[in-house]
Formats: structure tokens, C-alpha cells, sequence
């Protein structure tokens, strides 16, 4: 096949080579986003009326076939593999992806969307999410400690200003939670699926609460107890490595960041239960999870590769946290530009990082973790996901803010 | 029969008397709240263990008869008819219902609660809402100037502080509102269900915007339309005498304060493709709206009598607007308490008229607006009902406010 011949435009009539109808399905399948693409043989495929926001090498003839077979779970398994390669932005293509990709979602059936929504990521029963769970957050503090920054907060920071840091931003993060909840000293708080202990010890040492927190990754439980040991505030926050169906005892809050992505939604009234058995009729909670805008998959790439058994939800999936329970939501907050600028500080720091992840383990690790961060960030700059910090309260507690204000001043 | 021989505790073994029999069982109906119940003969049925809130007197033999057919409706038509009086506070004692029916109801199972749910209430196609629309908003504007304050807003009002007045509270609420969609000069605003035109008159007096708003209550239009002119904004605000589902044009807002309560859940898809068409991709929009903690119909009574139609959605329901057409959900704000101070005040100036009101109509009127006033701070109080703000925008809309501290400065 020769360059010219088989160079032509995405959404046009297909070239009449096997390798040309392919590549055309594997575009239509994309909502032909405005990228070029340079096949392996040396043609290229460049954007209809649309200027190409970036170039996407197909390293050898495998690529179209196997892209064709799966473009979604392929796409991400050939870039990690090197066999395709972007020039340009790798975010700003992103983008242009998730955005062609959900015009081409909105033209499809309802029935469609909902069909997509059925397919169910890995189970997430006690033993599965232990697996789930080790899969991710268990592959070795020190790998995370390279791009999290000092507070080694993995979740969505809060910016304040344009000039805010990425530290300022999870220190930021933490007392808008505890703001919301208006955590007062003597309290007690308990915490489901804790990360690295951060927000843990910021309640304890900033709200003179105490905190009993909950978390299955191993290796996050013992860098959290050692770090509550190191700080001096063993005896006021106690970190236990155990599911959240477990938590027992009544505290004057309850808070999950970060952990609702994991639970699967068929878990959700019995983590409401857990919610409102913690909280007793006067207290209050909050959870912050990455959500969507209706029940879809999480991508299939990422929920294979990155993130088995996670699913964020939709608001009206949230709900049923609540609704069989009678409690109330007070305040939610989407929070999703937010996540975009925190994803984008990891990456920054990540690339800087590289050379020493890519010791850690290898070059396909290093692709993989870039196309995750990179995906995240277009992912929540194009509304594909979204960020729900939704506060809650039993039915009947009117001890509740009369206004917002308290949380800007 | 004699007064010593039918007194018995609520929730005890019954008398034995048809009575105190019917008495009985309507108290385990509104799940024994702690009142005391002075029956036609003259015996009297006392709370067991708690201390009584109100007495409540039946007026004569037929009481308890039409109160055990119909517990809900009989109470509000009885209280109505002055064939049921109350002495003691009249907001404490329905709280009080409240409350103890909503333990009832928690200890019945979830069929009962779904299968209440199911109970639907008067269809509001085209000419159902008109009809149902007609029955409450109709019934003559001066009576509502003598008790809805300067305003004229017949909606949630915000208080900013303990000292906030009602006047200065219904401005507050139509500036919350603005700056939550940051109305801008020049911009363009469709408002869907205007009252008496207070908000549209005010977003573009103070907000420099154009309105068009729609509503189907006559005599709100044409006092709407006096209030335009008389104040020289008619020709920046356009009230139009049409159904919400005839709305067309492009607008920067769509805003809607008051008027879902009255669209039933079914027409939710319908309601959201019209704010959805009104603001393209690049708007936003607020609706507000009484709301409840999960599906449920209105008070019986309330519907019968007073809202015709009526059906305050939950918060899942609420997402039938958003999620079908991909919009995002940015800010959630439940002002419940802020509604139990408005009808607080309400029911106040509507003592203070009551006179005035029983020349315009008659006693049995006056009996029925107060129960429904003092039954609505009621259920705000308890939670049985809530108020939703919610400021949505078209998924890729990335021009929303880094956060919500406008609001507060």
C-alpha cells in the first residue's frame, strides 16, 4: 500500500484497504475526533473540516486491527505498549476525544446508554474489594509519594484562588470538609476508607476531634499508623484496617472521601446504613466521590487497568444513600474543575518524576500512569466526570447551618 | 357513656367503647403523638409517658366517626368545619404530628412507603395544570397582599441573618438567585412560572438583564403586567400567558422558583429538554423547588384542598431534569429551615388579617389557611418537607465559578 493512496479524511468514504475501513470504523467508533493519524505504512488520516489538535503514530499494521477489536480497552493497552504514540498535547487530545465520543453517545439511543450502564465493573463483596482495592493503592507508598505532593492527599484538592498551590489546595480541601461538617473540639468523627491518613491528623491536630478511620489497603493503614505515631497523634486518631461494614459506635460525624468510587452502587444503602447507625438522629456527614452526570460505565480502560471494581455514580445513584433512610441533603457541590487542576499538579509532577518511576518499574508503567492522569484531567475538563461533595444530616437535626457563609470567611 | 370510664392513655389498651375505639385507632394512625384529646362527651385521652403539646377537642360525636374513615383529609376538613379546635400552639402540635407519623411510617415497610408513593395526584397535562393552577393562585390578589409581605413573593425566602426581615429576606432570595447564575448586563433570562412577576421585575431592574417569563395564572399575569408598566420595566420584562412547555428562544438563564412542585414528576424529562433548548450549550440555570427526602405524596389534605396537582419531588426524582439530557448538576442548597421562617412569617401577617379575611371569604376559609400555613412550618421544621436549590449547566460548560464564595461577599 502506498502512503498517498491510502492517506485520506475521517468521516469521508473510507479507503477500499482492509487497513483503511478499519481505521474508519475505529474513528467512527471515537465520533471521529480532530486528530491526524499516521498509519503505519505512512499514510495519514487528518480531520474533516476540523483543525487536527494532535498527531497519532500507529506503530505497526497490529495496531489497526487490534484498535478495531476494542478501541477503548485498545487504544490505552497500545499507547502503554508504545505501539501508538501522540505528538502534541496529550490532554488537549483527550479532550477531543471524550468530547467527540459524547456527541456521538448522545446521538446513540437512550437504550444504548442504558445497556452500557448494565455492564457491570469486578464485585466489590468484602474479599473482592480487598482485591480491588490492593490492586491500586498497594503498589508501594514510595511510587505515590513521587507526585501526590507533601500531603499525600489522592483525592480532589480545593483552589481558592488562581495562584493556589497544589499543597495549599489539599490543605484547603480538608477545612472545607471539616467546615461543612462543623467539627468542634471534643468531638468525635469516624472516617471510611482514610488514604494515607491525611485528613485523619488534620481534624485531629486543627478541630481537636477524635478519629476512628477505616481503610482495607495494608499498605496505606501502616504509613498512616506511623505517621500518626511520628506526629504524636496516636492517642487521638485511630486508623484500623478493616471494611467500612464494619464500623461500629456512634460519633458526632461521618466522613468518606474519596471511597464511594470503589463501593459499587449495589452497596450503597448498606453504606447509608452504616452512615446513619454512626450518626444517631444528631449528627451529620459528608461524602465526596468523583460522579457522572447519568449511570455509565467508568471507562473500560481505566476500570481494567487502573481502578478494578470502581464506578463512580450519578447524583441520582447517590441518592440512594440517603432516600431509603430518610435523611436529608443539606448542600452538594460539584467540585469537577477542581479535580481537572489537581490532576493536572499530579501529572506536572509526575513527568518530572519520571525517570525514577520508570526505574521503580518500567516504560510501560510510566505510559500507562501518564495516559491515567492525562485522561483524568480531559475527563473532568469535558464534564465526562464529575465531582460530588454532597453533606447530609438525619431528617429531624435542625442543628444545621442556617447559610453558607461560614464557609468564606 | 361517662367522662371517667372513656379516659385512657394514647397507645394503651383501648376503652371499650366504639369510641374509644375509633379514637384508638386514629392516634395509632398519626402514631400516637403526645396530645390530649378531649372527646364530645367530655373524657379525654392523655399521652402515655410523654408530656402533651396541645389539646385537641372534638366537637361532637361525628368526629371520631369521620376521622377514622379518613385520618388525614377528615382532620384538615374537621379543623376547617371548627368541628376540631386546638388549644395550645398550633404549629407545635402539628409538629409534633409530624414527627410521630414519620416514626410510624419508618416502622411500616418500604412497599407501604412505595405503594403511598404510587398514589398519584391530579394529572397536570395542558389543561389539568390551568384547572389545578386556577383552583390556588386565582382566588383574588388582594387576599394574598394582605399576608405575602412587599414583595409579593410567594416562595422560600432566604435570611441571611436572625435579624433579616421578611421584605429584606425575599430580596435576599432574588439576589441568591441571581448571583448563583451571575447575571450579567445585557444577558438574556427565561423564567418559567413568574408568581406576581417580583423576580423577573428585579433580575432586570438590579441585574440589567431581559426577561421573558411564563405563567398560566391569569390574575397573576395581569397584576404582573400593571406592575411592569406602573414601573417603567415593560419593556425589559415580557410576561407571556403560556404553559411552560411552550417556551421557545435562546436565553444566557432559564430560571424557575416555585413552579416545579406544580409539574409532576412525569413531565420532568419534558421540563428539562425546555431548559436544556432555552440555554444551548453555553448557559445555566436555577430551579427551586419544595422537595421531600424520598418519594412521597403530598399531605392528602394539602393536595385536596389547597394545591391542587401538587407533588414535591425528591431530590433522586429531581434528576429525571438533568441526567437523561447529560446536564451537570453544579450546586445543591437545601433551605428548609429558611422556608419555616418565611411561612413563620406569613402565618403572622395572616393572623394580623384574619378579620380581613374572614369579610372576604368566611371563617371556615380562614380555619383552612391557617391549619395549611401552620402545617407548612411544620413539616419545614421536621423535615418532612425540603426546599432544593439547584443550579445545573449543559455538560461542557466550563464557564461556572471556581467556587461559591460570590455568593458571600
Amino acid at each position: 500500500m502506498n502512503a498517498a493512496e491510502d492517506s485520506f479524511r475521517s468521516g469521508e468514504p473510507r479507503s477500499r484497504s482492509t487497513e483503511g475501513r478499519l481505521i474508519g470504523s475505529v474513528l467512527k467508533a471515537f465520533g471521529n475526533p480532530p486528530v491526524t493519524l499516521v498509519l503505519p505504512g505512512g499514510g495519514h488520516v487528518a480531520p474533516a473540516g476540523e483543525e487536527s489538535v494532535a498527531t497519532v503514530r500507529l506503530a505497526d499494521r497490529g495496531v489497526p486491527f487490534a484498535l478495531a477489536r476494542d478501541p477503548q480497552l485498545g487504544f490505552g493497552d497500545l499507547y502503554s505498549e508504545g505501539r501508538i504514540d501522540v505528538q502534541g498535547d496529550l490532554v488537549r487530545m483527550l479532550e477531543a476525544v471524550y468530547r467527540s465520543s459524547a456527541r456521538a453517545e448522545a446521538r446513540a439511543s437512550l437504550l444504548g446508554r442504558l445497556s452500557g450502564a448494565l455492564r457491570r465493573p469486578r464485585r466489590n463483596s468484602l474479599a473482592g474489594s480487598r482485591d480491588n482495592i490492593h490492586h491500586h493503592y498497594d503498589i508501594g507508598n514510595e511510587f505515590y509519594t513521587l507526585w501526590l505532593g507533601r500531603t499525600m492527599a489522592y483525592t480532589c484538592a480545593y483552589y481558592p484562588t488562581d495562584s493556589t498551590t497544589l499543597d495549599e489546595a489539599q490543605v484547603a480541601k480538608m477545612d472545607h470538609v471539616c467546615r461543612k461538617l462543623r467539627l468542634r473540639p471534643g468531638e468525635t468523627v469516624v472516617e471510611a476508607g482514610f488514604g494515607w491518613g491525611t485528613l485523619a491528623l488534620h481534624m485531629a491536630r486543627h478541630y481537636g476531634v477524635k478519629v476512628r478511620a477505616f481503610n482495607i489497603s495494608h499498605e496505606q493503614v501502616s504509613y498512616a499508623r506511623a505517621r500518626a505515631a511520628a506526629e504524636g497523634l496516636a492517642d487521638r486518631v485511630e486508623y484500623v484496617e478493616d471494611d467500612y461494614r464494619n464500623i461500629s459506635g456512634r460519633y458526632d460525624a461521618f466522613v468518606s472521601v474519596g471511597m464511594l468510587e470503589h463501593v459499587g452502587v449495589e452497596n450503597y444503602p448498606a453504606l447509608g446504613e452504616v452512615a446513619q447507625r454512626s450518626i444517631g438522629a444528631n449528627g451529620r456527614g459528608l461524602i465526596h466521590s468523583i460522579g457522572r452526570n447519568y449511570p455509565a460505565r467508568l471507562h473500560p480502560w481505566i476500570e481494567r487497568r487502573i481502578f478494578p471494581g470502581a464506578e463512580p455514580p450519578s447524583l441520582k445513584q447517590m441518592m440512594d444513600l440517603f432516600e431509603p433512610l430518610d435523611m436529608s441533603v443539606l448542600d452538594v457541590e460539584n467540585l469537577r474543575l477542581h479535580y481537572a487542576r489537581t490532576l493536572t499538579h499530579w501529572l506536572e509532577l509526575f513527568e518530572a518524576s519520571a525517570e525514577r518511576v520508570r526505574e521503580m518499574f518500567d516504560e510501560k508503567f510510566v505510559r500507562m500512569w501518564r495516559l491515567y492522569l492525562a485522561g483524568s484531567v480531559a475527563a473532568f475538563t469535558t464534564g465526562t466526570l464529575q465531582l460530588f461533595q454532597v453533606v447530609f444530616a438525619p431528617r429531624e437535626n435542625n442543628d444545621i447551618p442556617a447559610t453558607r457563609a461560614h464557609l468564606y470567611t
